[in-house]
């Protein structure tokens, strides 16, 4: 008995942004694994054991869904947004790979989910329509000289650049440090868009110009889109919309 | 009257990877626009009319989709993946915003789905679960020399990078120069992904090293992700799993 542990994304904050599958896969689970305010997130049901953890105990939740999958219980856990992007299907495999030659049989399937940029960029209009790159901002998982090469790098690409995670209580200098990077390297006009906690009933969605950008507008939940030269704006009469064009003129 | 037009995004092609609110969309449109293999896709009845165009003609579907909104009906046009991702929405911002001025009241509504990288992630592992970017390969929108430039400073972030619409038959060299331009300046044992139509009865998914990539491996049903430096596999009996790393030591 090898096991299975299905790994899904939950989307952002509502439900009717849930994929059909996983939907589906969390219907058929005898366990479901998640940080907390995930796990809220789930109807709970006979036969259906809910695990609930600390965001940061991300390892521990791997071997957890391990050790429940090694006695042949179809094991979900369940990330926001999408799994693969800075979020648990990583940190299994790299669980399964530091750990005993026999866990690496263990199925593992990845159910995809929509990742928090796009659901961000989907609200605002669509200021990923060009090439763009995203980056996490923690300094708990990568030196700070590391993330400002890449963002200055990202600058000089040109590129829309989405940071996750911006800013924490435990690490409240990284988006400090980033505006500054920012406002230095492009122009006072380029838009910044912060939005936080998308789709839920807490949502708030600024769109501003990097002159006017505060730290305080970024925590946990938000997603920071900083638009390339090209992104703009259409002004309308109740919001306004951005959004970077697929072609630069040649 | 305004109208309203809701772009949404149909995932890669398996229905069950829709979001539901895609599928409501689907089930309340009465006129579905999109390029005719996803229109292909679409269950057709009673009173829905489908449009099917082009995959070039971006622009006159978009001016289409005005169109019909504007005799007040619920227009839905459909994009594969995520519709902000180098896709519909850009195009119709694009337009409404060199359109009159009576347009830009037109209520646009953005549904996101599950975009080709991230549905590529999920079948090979987590090699997006690092800092990435995504690029679209194609010259038709812009200059080669800002899509070398990309390449380079993204090779140089050490980012894992997505490539889109990497080769056509109208594009032939595009995809060899920037095989050049990987295997120049990544060492050879470098991880490249070829995932080709993901999630259909197509998918095709090969993961080699970079000395033994072959620009045949791509086509333009093929996402190509090339892992950052740190980017691992897992051998196992079956097939190999790729992930990258979230953390690097510091």
């Amino acid at each position: 008995m090898n096991g299975k542990i299905t790994i899904a994304g939950i989307g952002p904050g509502k439900k009717s942004l849930m994929t059909q599958e996983v939907i589906q896969a969390i219907d058929n689970a005898t366990d479901i694994i998640g940080y907390s305010s995930y796990i809220n997130r789930i109807k709970s049901r006979k036969n259906l054991n809910l695990h609930s953890s600390d965001n940061r105990q991300e390892h521990e939740r791997a071997i957890h869904a391990i050790e429940i999958a090694l006695n042949g219980k179809n094991v979900l856990i369940i990330s926001s947004g999408d799994p693969s992007v800075f979020a648990m299907s990583s940190v299994m495999f790299e669980t399964l790979d530091n750990g005993p030659e026999i866990w690496k049989e263990i199925e593992i399937i990845i159910l995809p989910g929509v990742t928090a940029m796009l659901a961000a960029s989907a609200r605002v209009g669509a200021p990923l329509g060009h090439d763009f790159c995203a980056i996490n901002l923690s300094t708990n998982l990568k030196p700070w000289s590391l993330i400002e090469k890449r963002i200055a790098l990202s600058i000089e690409c040109d590129f829309v650049i989405a940071l996750y995670n911006p800013r924490s209580k435990s690490r409240p200098d990284d988006f400090v440090k980033t505006l500054k990077i920012l406002k230095e390297k492009c122009e006072e006009n380029r838009y910044i868009i912060f939005a936080k906690s998308v789709y839920s009933k807490y949502e708030k969605i600024k769109i501003v110009k990097l002159k006017d950008a505060k730290v305080e507008m970024a925590d946990m939940q938000t997603v920071v889109i900083i638009g390339s030269s090209f992104s703009k704006i259409i002004k309308k009469k109740n919001a306004s919309i951005i959004y970077t064009p697929r072609s630069v003129k040649h």
